[in-house]
Parts: C-alpha cells; structure tokens; sequence
C-alpha cells in the first residue's frame, strides 16, 4: 500500500488527487437569477440524492468561492435549477466555474442558452437533457470545515420520455449525460447491467 | 416537456424514476466492526467530497434502513472505511444491499475479503481498488425528512499508484473503478477529455 503523507502534498496536487481519489461524481448546472433579473450558471460536482419522497436534493457549497452568487441568489430567491450537461455541452459546463463578475452572466460568456417555466423565477439550460425545478428547504451549516449543505424540493421535472423505461428508471447514458471524476475530468457512462432487489436468500440477479 | 405528477406516482416507480434521474452517481462499499468484532459491509450511493484540507467525505443515512448496522458501528466505533468498487465486484457489491442479520456478515456472506491495517478496527474490502480509512468526525441532522449526513476524515488512503497521474489526479477507469444510476444500474467509465482550469478571459482549453 503506498504511504500517502497527505498533509505534506502541495496544495494543488492535493486537491486533485483526493478530489479525483474519492470515486465517480455527477455534474450539474445551478442555474439563478438575482432580484435584478441577473442570471447566473455555475458548475457543482457535490450533487446529493436526500430522498425521493418528497424529492430532494442537496448540494455542498464551499464558502467564499467562485459559487457565491449561486449560493445567495439561492437564499435571496428561493428558486433555483439543477441542470445536467450532455456530452455536447462539456465545454460551455466547465466553462462557468471561471470566475466572472456577477454583472456578466456565465449564459451569455459560455453560449448556454436560458430556458423559463412559466411563473418560475430562475432559468433553466436549455440544452441540457435534464432539469429540475427546485425551492430551497434547508441550508445545513458543516461546522467541521465552513461548508454549507443547500437542500431543495423538486417542484418540476424536465426529461427526454423516451429514457424513462418501464420501472420508471430513466436510461441517462441513452441522452448522452456525463459525469466526473475530480476537478476537470469529464466522463461517459456505460450501463453494464442492472440487478433485481438484493434478497439474503437469493443470489443476485440480472435485470431482464 | 412531459408533465408528472409526482405524488401520484407509485411507491417503486417513484424511487427508480427520481433516483435515476437526478445524474451519475457513486458506489461504494462501507466496511465496519462492532464491538463485538463482527463486521459489517453495506453499499451507498450518497459518498459526498466536504472538502480536501482536511480530507472529508460524507455518507447520507436514510433512517430505519438496511444501513442501520453500519450507522450504529460507525457510531459506536467511530472508524469504518470507504471502499470504491471495480466492475468485477459489482454483483457481490449489490447484494450487500440485502437485509442480513446482524451476525452474518456480509463479507462472508458475499465472497468479498476482509483485508486489515494494523492499529485500525474496521475492516477494508481486500479487492476494492481504492479504498479509505476514516475517523467519525459529525453527525449532521437533516430535519427536512430524518435522514443524516454522517461525515468522516480521511486517515489512509490504499489506490494502485500507477493510476496516478503528474499532477495528482486518480485515472479511476484505469483501475475498473464503477459509478451507478439509480438502485440497481452498476456502469463503467471513460473519460472524456479534461480541461484546464477555467478563466473568465480565456476559452476552455484541453488538458494536454
């Protein structure tokens, strides 16, 4: 087993290394809009699954980042919009981390196009295959490290019908989702198989 | 866009249509042993990177679930491990999801292999290609709907070195390291591309 002394490794280094370490991740587009109708777009790989019923989703904020204007329009308009990237889109998703001023929306510098549901105050990316209108619920403060876990309700869902198959599993590698590993790797998925509800009496078994 | 009434949805259809849908998702296999020296591996699909100085992860608990047992060591034993899952783990990685008793081991009871790092109680998957030790550091309540964000930090880290790249970054496809969608889809990676950091005044660039 190699020896890792973690707290030794430079601070880049580290930063890639335990963020790419720590396994596959999701990619997301948060899209807002700020009381002046400023829209903004920022890329999150901290996407969290907190429970179907009701739905909701969280999202890790680190504080003083590049994700500021995310987290308090947010806060401010309650409203906001999860937003998957397709392979089509990798470049323009990556983009929006860069670090522009609230007065420069990331839709208009990476060519994302916006998208409204009617009587929903943020946007969503018109391009992306699947969205999620959201309110915010929750804001969990992590005392261990400053961070912020932003939870939301699902209130709309946005999604190509033609993925969703019999069971309600929706095929997302079929709209060409992608994920990440780490900082700035961009990542294609393949299913290999599913597998029916584990039972300690039964070996497991494929999904026909 | 399709419209769902979400509520009305049956129970499953509801879980795989909404876990699914949300993105790519993680997989990783828990390891624990209680005081009694009886071990415990559980799969989840909510590991969270918190943050990399320190090195944190988060694990989301849904209350009264299979993921009882490994809660309660966690708990009450305050160590426990994260091991990533290589596609060639991946049926005896799901079944761990059955509901065996507490004293039967899921290690056992699936093939996988307890392997052990001197000084450290819990117990990590022998063939996982990565896998973590952490120390319980905060158990985060989520009022919403019950469930906990259980977050840990990280001690040491086992990865093949080869899969480490220049700058620190984890080749995981290169180790056969699998993610998941929804319940019950295990799928393999490839990346893409990566990019360099992003910048307000300069185009996406590719990581060369």
């Amino acid at each position: 087993m190699p020896r890792v002394d973690y707290d030794a490794l430079e601070q880049r280094y580290k930063a890639q290394f335990f963020n790419s370490l720590v396994g596959p991740k999701n990619v997301c587009l948060v899209g807002t809009r700020d009381a002046e109708n400023r829209t903004n777009l920022a890329v999150f790989n901290s996407l969290v699954h907190i429970g179907s019923n009701p739905p909701l989703l969280g999202i890790v904020f680190r504080p003083d980042s590049v994700e500021r204007h995310t987290y308090e329009n947010i806060l401010s308009t309650e409203e906001y919009t999860v937003n998957l990237v397709s392979e089509y889109d990798i470049e323009a998703a990556h983009q929006t981390a860069a670090r522009y001023p609230k007065d420069q929306s990331e839709f208009e510098a990476t060519g994302l196009s916006t998208e409204y549901i009617d009587g929903f105050h943020a946007p969503m990316v018109s391009s992306s295959p699947v969205s999620f209108g959201l309110v915010f619920r929750e804001n969990v403060p992590i005392a261990l490290n400053g961070t912020n876990l932003i939870i939301g309700e699902v209130q709309w869902f946005k999604f190509p019908e033609e993925i969703i198959e019999s069971d309600g599993f929706a095929n997302l590698p079929q709209a060409s989702v992608v994920g990440c590993i780490g900082l700035d790797a961009y990542t294609k998925l393949s299913i290999v198989q599913r597998y029916e509800y584990a039972k300690p009496d039964k070996p497991p078994r494929i999904k026909s």
